[in-house]
């Protein structure tokens, strides 16, 4: 078995496990080809004061994402910094290395395979009865064609790209507009960066205005044009009303392009259009140093509450997450309050593209702020859709030049809304972050590969178990549902005033010093919930009891007066 | 009336009312004494969508901050900062301005007068049926002396100080060691500053440590030192135990105090005693700027993430809240972990001593987390031991430059340390905030001069209306109680670090754009645990009816039973 060749040692006895937050352990660590496990050893001299949780720790090895030898240390110790933002050491016996040097380099073999099959989801087999199907099958375009009331006459689900050769992101089946055959797609196709071709993302059935995503147009230094290109998007139109491209790139940066194939659409041959820029970052490797830096400070405890802020703006999270926002309020705000139709793209139409149109919707549609809505906005419009999850939150053979925090950003944003309207989601900021955490390393296969075609490849849906599977058992659910839930229809208006936009502490603080404020508030508050809703039940159980009785007494009254008579 | 004479003007029709949130509403305003009243003209042309709410409002003349003539814009306006930290816009329709400024001008006017005989308090009648007398009874030092379990055998409580003469600023009865006499305490307030004597501000009973407070020692130039004053620190140490001297200024800044008579303890001669220093900002300029400029960050809506972030760093709010945290952690430290008892002071004894000393007992005693208890605190630390409200938070007849946000600064740090503990305080946010608001501009007298000399000169429990009886009333209670309050008797040990403190948006961004998560969320906790309670007293309710019936069934059956035999 390859992953077994890997580990150059599988075990090793007395290591101090320190993490933040906890006493040292003292115990053994054993290496599987996807796990690190430390055991406490019974009895063990030192952190007498941890309870039992403390005991066992297991880490996978793909959610390790820095792992820093350090042989001079007294202990030579391991550094390891998890993509779930933890950070544990692990203090070996041995002054010779030799031990911890085998840990680290088998850790580093086993995270550098690049066969997906060889994932940590592949081998995984839940202890619960599962329904291995029912995740997987949370998803289909003709549900949510019905469910968004597409009118049939003017929208349609084609079929072009079933074999995945017109554009290899996309899905096998796409909704367009009803005008434009198959053949004309193709053309479209060839106009758009990756093979992007415009396909509906939302539709607004009162305000019949819709939400489309492409790639950006391939116009080139020689100005190109595609009638194919320009009749799809008026076909997209209703009759007499007008839309805005919204290009997520700064002008400039839009521009230059051009000079590389790519470029902006020309709004001459555009009519009833007009373009507007809305400058959100794209850039992978600043996003991913923002992320970094955001991470770093987070986990600084030396500095004052100067230095902090410092940190905390020069990392640019904050910044990130407002324009986020802001270009999602700005097409919300043309699809509900000017009735125009929006058409999103950056260059490639995964990214930031993505993350606009999705938190358009989370602020438009109340079906997804649902746990159920939620999950499947996820699957049509990032998995389904083509974001790239392998090679932004390193799964398996990942590159690290692909990483970047487009889908946490997201997350971030959905987090920022949430705080803004606490009674407007059906989920809680945990469910935000199991998904965050799932991305990154998991033992589902949902977030494995870059699109649907290599998913099928892979056959994740009969290999692996989907995480939707997992969310849906009842343990999780009442650990992601807010139990202050109350569905209304209205639209989000967020505020994004720098001032309303805060660190998502849930997430970045979780490991960090101090007590854990909002989870202790939400699991009160979740308690009460419960509470409540038993109370509730038993209320109506003793007034049907009381009922029940009084029926009785009534009957024997009767007997006893009949009797009399 | 010597009020009514102030007004140069007492009716202006059709000015405008422009606030942030809300629509722009025409009516009229009138003045009074100590009102202004702005009523909705009924079929106002304006603010047509603006609900009933909008149509009256009504601001304190006290609670005027700064008030902006802009004779020159068009229309002339009146720019009102108010000490909530609201602000709004009079639009007047006259291009003359005579109006306007005759409005300014009555309101400096009132707001000059020195005269506190003629604040508001003194006029206000509250329409429900008031106990008057149960706020003003609410705190009595041999409750206390009872509640804090002092032993009797250790301390005493002094009427020394009966006529005020012994220390102006203190109440007439503290405190102090058994073996000290009155006669020694006048020696020992020769040698403190202001007069302010070693006085017990808690006791811990099962450490058997305390917390004593007093001016800085007037060492002075020549070296002076007190055998009273050694006498008197040495007796309220049990035998055998040691102690700090917590002295809140920086080194430095103490020592220079030296050459103008005061300066700190020399150790040499208080052997059982170690002298620390935790510098917390003491200058009242500063504070005050630093409140200034948070409350201008905050109303900045035209930066960036970026630039908001810089402001609140540069206003170094963050970092006074961290300090006084800080301090009050350490003299916690030593009262629960190391056994030692504390003096701490700084330069008078009466703001940044008082911050501290009442911080800490929020830490470190449960009862100062309830309701009762917090206003015992605040009467008790504050009121009695002569915190000069009326000099620091703007009453009738002050001089601005006394004013400093240092109550203020306490209730942000009680605030930080409730976001942590979200379950051990009994009492929520908006408490915190009514205290704030009450004492720069309120209907009641608690706040009223600068101490309990100042305050029996008033006669205030006679003339005026206590804070204490406005929240004890069960509408209020309702508002300010924490439905998910568990009580426990552990201490509080917060996070100081950098990361755990953040802006308290609940008071500071109260009045800005965006939702206002916290209150809605907030209030909706509320809801569900009132529900919860109402419910749990149905369930009760329900069961006894249960018993009731099932009785009567039984009594039934067994004369049917009876009557068949």
């Amino acid at each position: 078995m390859e992953l077994g060749e890997q580990l150059e040692i599988r075990v090793v006895k007395d290591v101090i496990l320190r993490r933040k937050k906890h006493n040292d352990v003292e115990g053994d660590i054993g290496l599987t080809g996807h796990q690190l496990v430390f055991s406490r050893r019974s009895g063990s001299p030192r952190g007498t004061t941890t309870d039992d949780r403390d005991g066992f720790l297991e880490v996978l090895i793909s959610n390790m994402w820095q792992i820093t030898e350090k042989p001079s240390s007294t202990p030579p110790s391991l550094s390891i910094r998890l993509r779930d933002m933890r950070s544990i050491s692990l203090l070996f016996p041995s002054a010779e290395n030799q031990e911890m040097h085998k840990v680290a380099k088998s850790i580093g073999k086993i995270n550098e395979l690049t066969n997906p099959r060889l994932a940590y989801p592949f081998y995984y087999h839940p202890n619960v009865d599962f329904a291995r199907e029912s995740g997987w099958s949370l998803f289909s375009i003709d549900e949510e064609f019905d469910r968004m009331c597409c009118p049939p006459n003017k929208w349609r689900i084609s079929s072009v790209n079933l074999e995945y050769a017109v554009c290899p992101s996309y899905p096998g089946r796409c909704i367009v507009p009803m005008e434009i055959d198959d053949e004309t797609l193709i053309k479209v196709s060839k106009f758009r960066q990756s093979g992007r071709f415009p396909v509906l993302s939302y539709y607004h059935p009162s305000k019949e205005t819709s939400i489309m995503r492409s790639g950006e147009p391939l116009v080139g230094p020689a100005n190109r044009r595609s009638k194919e290109d320009e009749r799809l998007l008026k076909a997209s139109l209703t009759t007499g009303k007008r839309g805005f491209i919204m290009d997520v790139r700064s002008t400039q940066k839009a521009q230059q392009r051009q000079s590389r194939g790519g470029g902006i659409e020309i709004e001459a041959h555009y009519p009833h259009w007009r373009r507007v820029h809305c400058t959100v970052e794209h850039k992978l490797s600043v996003l991913q140093e923002s992320f970094v830096k955001v991470v770093d400070a987070c986990c600084d405890k030396s500095g004052s509450s100067g230095t902090w802020l410092s940190k905390l703006r020069s990392s640019m999270w904050l910044s990130h997450v407002t324009d986020v926002l802001v270009a999602a309020c700005k097409v919300a705000q043309s699809i509900e309050r000017d009735g125009s139709s929006v058409l999103i793209h950056d260059t490639h139409g995964f990214d930031t593209t993505i993350q606009v149109a999705s938190l358009t919707q989370v602020l438009l549609d109340p079906f997804c702020r649902t746990i159920q809505g939620f999950k499947i906005l996820i699957e049509r419009e990032w998995i389904s859709s083509g974001h790239p999850f392998g090679d932004r939150c390193g799964q398996i053979g990942f590159n690290r030049a692909n990483e970047a925090p487009i889908f946490l950003l997201f997350l971030d944003c959905v987090w920022q809304v949430m705080q803004q309207f606490p009674l407007a989601f059906e989920f809680n900021e945990t469910f935000l972050r199991l998904l965050f955490e799932n991305t990154s390393s998991s033992a589902y296969g949902t977030f494995i590969g870059n699109n649907e075609r290599q998913r099928n490849e892979l056959d994740l849906s009969r290999s692996t178990f989907s995480v939707w599977t997992h969310f849906a058992s009842s343990s999780v659910t009442q650990q992601i549902t807010n139990p202050i839930y109350e569905s209304h229809s209205s639209v989000l208006w967020p505020s994004v005033a720098p001032q309303s936009i805060v660190l998502w502490s849930g997430l970045f603080l979780r490991w960090e010093g101090g007590p854990e404020p909002l989870t202790d508030f939400a699991e009160e508050v979740q308690q009460v919930g419960t509470k409540h809703l038993r109370m509730k039940e038993s209320v109506l159980g003793l007034k049907e009891e009381l009922r029940r009785l009084e029926d009785e007494v009534q009957q024997k009254l009767t007997e006893i007066s009949e009797g009399v008579e």
